[in-house]
């Protein structure tokens, strides 16, 4: 989103296949909240695709990146670490913290997929609980997003997309760049390949 | 969560094997989150076991049903009936009318996962679009609900645990019921089973 610095997300771990579809709604919550850019392992090729493709056909700016070393990004990360794990402080307690550090440095976000190293504790500024119960690491990532962002993320507008959904009571209205209605009949493939008519990525 | 009238959330479709963990973490954030019941179709037997068997442990009340006529709940439905799509109304817009909605009669949150038929849009009182970009039901289904019920289901009691996370800064910590720490050295498994380290469930 257009802030002053980055909010970056670091998916830590991943597993290819099992983990595709986690991860690559990860990457597109990511997108779609506000931040900038996501960080995924480099096995994570196939989510990677998807991400940018959305990002092509419904806007950007948003970056992905598949990096070797997740260990070595948090390490080295000049600005606030923030690890979601449902051990941390209550996000309601600490999510204004994170917000003025996020006026003044750029901010990563570490989603934990499979188990993460210890260190990953000790070297994040904040490790934060969005409740301490177990759920989802995307449902966590999505609500802290929100917080973060105080909702304004809502309101952001996307460049360079092919197509718009305008919001509607009732049904689906999609438009391409050029305003043309790219509507298909009720129960037909809305034309988004791999997203289905709910809106969600496959 | 304690409220007047029920919030429900019901998964729309379920393909085993491919979208058993996507229905888990939607029941789990559905718990986490302040809802008082899921409402999977029958065939998502596995998710409905990993998320009574997180009940069991994590505590409650919180309940899970498997049911056959996913159409014929919504019809049927006596209350309100919110339909989670990337082209509906904006949340930010429509919160307001649902949250009073839901201080008169119960509420159906309705998240789908295959596509979801042409009725649901004209069945539904509220299409709402948490964001009308394409992400994740997982994310669209916790934004909502930690609108809806405006962050208070971040501090929910859970009833008849046999554990309970203590939030910490740094670390985890794990108590049992009757208090005693049940922390396993560092690198260790946290002893949840299907739930990994960072409180995300497998």
């Amino acid at each position: 989103m257009q802030t002053d610095h980055e909010v970056a997300v670091l998916r830590y771990g991943h597993r290819p296949g099992r983990d595709d579809r986690m991860t690559t709604h990860v990457g597109l919550t990511a997108r779609a909240l506000g931040a900038d850019r996501a960080i995924f392992p480099d096995n994570a090729t196939q989510p990677a695709e998807t991400v940018r493709d959305i990002t092509g056909r419904f806007g950007g700016p948003f970056a992905v990146e598949l990096r070797e070393d997740q260990s070595a990004i948090v390490r080295d990360w000049e600005g606030t670490v923030v690890h979601l794990t449902m051990y941390g402080l209550p996000v309601q307690d600490v999510e204004g913290d994170v917000r003025e550090a996020s006026t003044e440095e750029p901010v990563l976000i570490v989603v934990g997929g499979e188990k993460v190293p210890w260190d990953l504790y000790e070297e994040a500024d904040f490790n934060v609980g969005v409740t301490n119960q177990p759920h989802s690491e995307v449902a966590g990532l999505a609500v802290f997003l929100d917080r973060l962002f105080d909702g304004e993320e809502l309101d952001q507008e996307w460049e360079g997309a092919e197509r718009d959904v305008i919001p509607k009571a009732t049904g689906k209205k999609v438009v391409d760049v050029a305003g043309d209605d790219v509507n298909r009949p009720a129960g037909a493939e809305d034309g988004g390949g791999d997203v289905s008519e709910d809106g969600t990525a496959e």
